[in-house]
């Protein structure tokens, strides 16, 4: 229940610690208030594990990084691990680079993150398939992709959110759907990695990776809807959308929602 | 005077040199534009001194810290206590970890501040009062947080400026209250950092430290009921803030200030 | 042709990698994206070189430098000329300390940028004249500017682009203006970084550096004017520029474009 979620965000104020890169710590944080959850940004090596203890959900975003923060990331994810404290990963760019295939797969292996969020040609670049992506921007998720993220979910043990157009979330066991969205989404920078904070809210408060990585999709395919239908541009979209996720009520959720089984 | 120290930033445009973190650099730069003032965020450890010596406020901010960081801004400050440039520590999360707890309480030794802001919880912790923050959240400011603030501004001969749903200042001999302010602005990301960021323009064009710091929270509060009438929700909210800021007039000091002896 | 550029722009999305200032990222990505460009931020050593291999122009700004930051622009820089993909140079606050100008001058002689731009006192730092910045901000552009950027444009072969209430743009043969604008801009931080970047978009798509920067100049000035009709702030002005890049049509361009010789 995407309501439920809602209300328990709110209820809960879940502390969510974010290691994100630079283009989006205002937006993500922002993002993370306005649905209701506490958003706390630490990167320092000397304090991550302190701070992961005190927080319900770790996000780990790539999308600028660099040495000391790969460390911190590696650290951070590792006392998540130990604590049992969700872990979100969102391999920003992986397939672009060496450097941030190579960061990504690591991740995988040393943090075992709870869910994996990224667009198509990332997912793709993770499972070993062809996985060239252009910039970061998001891509169609295919059968190919589909086939990607069954094999990753498979191997880590993990689940796969998958976003685009139609975003998929896959299982080991189970593929849902979300069609939720506006197509002015992809000319916001940053929406993608605030999918990837709301889904640690979400994780923070249902204990089920599936249904918590689908809520956050869905709250901001909704969020989108109700955002674009106010916005003549990409500028006012991204402040209508802080808008919506703090007004949002169960009204537009049992109106709007549309997710189901793939 | 509220009113008189607002046309002196706007006359004189005092550079205010912000060693700051990622989350609010955009915001903080843009709050001081809007009032008048000239911001410049520079943190390399070889320019930091010319940076100051060029400003007449030097604002210090923890929120995002790391080692190199710590080393600017111990140096900056310096600089600037040698120099005699008011400068205004923010310790953001000071008592979450021991790293922000044990850098807030170096930089108070090292460089002297003039005045520090923080919430509730960030100045119990510098004050070696119980002191437990969730996150950098502001938490309501109690008789034992103006006894710790009285404290702390005894102990380093500064002035302490606690923000929260009412704003205490607080010198070694006086304590000032301001009630402006508005429900929404816990939920937009960084408003204390603009508010310490502000207490730098005001620092800069008034000598005394509890006026400058109690001004900047009032304009703070203003501009916050400004946009608050006129804001949905936390994104439009934002906006409104900075459009406040910006065009904030006599009349609105002169209707709504509410500030006074605690 | 404004227009023609413009249109490529949204039909090639070209690939714009920026190392640029923390301040401005969020802005300057959410610019290029609503031109139609697709940007990436990326400064780690390990992968600067694999993604200027990817992009079709590199945007180096040094607003927030420090020493790692400056070697991924060296490299980066000169993977760039080693390709053939244009560069655009923001020597921010040139002139305001040594390390920036010394930083400037070593990214002019290393990696030969195709188009620098700054305001009048950056250009004028670099080009050796007096040169003191207070700040970040603007100055108006003088005869002396003017000599400056035509020294610097020969003896670097490069474009020089300065912004200003009047824009300059000056190559070894030819100078141009762009008499576009709003006098809201300069308080809006980071909008000549997003002139900066946007140059990049349209060097991408145009072979002619003194048309690429004079159309990016052209293009700023008139979604200012766009956004400044409708602003009544600065708050609201960054919302209407974002928006105002991503409407612009034909007849804006047709109707207000004031680009001219100098």
């Amino acid at each position: 229940m995407l309501w439920r979620d809602i209300v328990r965000i709110r209820e809960q104020s879940p502390l969510v610690h974010n290691i994100t890169n630079y283009v989006v710590m205002n937006t993500t944080a922002n993002a993370l208030l306005a649905v209701g959850a506490s958003p706390v940004m630490a990167h320092a090596i000397e304090e991550v594990e302190a701070m992961v203890g005190l927080a319900r959900a770790l996000v780990l975003n790539i999308g600028t990084l660099s040495g000391p923060w790969i460390e911190s990331m590696l650290r951070a994810g590792r006392e998540a691990r130990r604590r049992g404290i969700p872990v979100v990963l969102d391999p920003v760019g992986s397939g672009a680079t060496a450097l941030r295939t190579a960061t990504a797969v690591r991740l995988l292996e040393e943090t075992a993150p709870t869910i994996v969020r990224g667009n198509a040609s990332e997912i793709a670049s993770l499972a070993g398939a062809q996985g060239a992506t252009k910039g970061v921007d998001s891509t169609r998720a295919s059968e190919a992709t589909l086939d990607a993220a069954r094999a990753l979910a498979g191997r880590w043990h993990c689940v796969v959110s998958i976003s685009g157009p139609v975003d998929f979330i896959v299982s080991e066991s189970a593929v849902l759907r979300v069609e939720n969205g506006h197509p002015m989404m992809p000319r916001v920078t940053g929406l993608g990695c605030t999918a990837s904070a709301l889904t640690g809210a979400f994780a923070a408060v249902n204990p089920s990776p599936l249904e918590a990585a689908a809520h956050a999709m869905a709250l901001m395919g909704i969020a989108g809807e109700l955002a674009g239908e106010l916005s003549p541009g990409p500028g006012s979209f991204q402040v209508h959308f802080l808008d919506a996720l703090y007004r949002i009520g169960e009204s537009d959720v049992r109106d709007r929602l549309k997710l189901s089984p793939a």
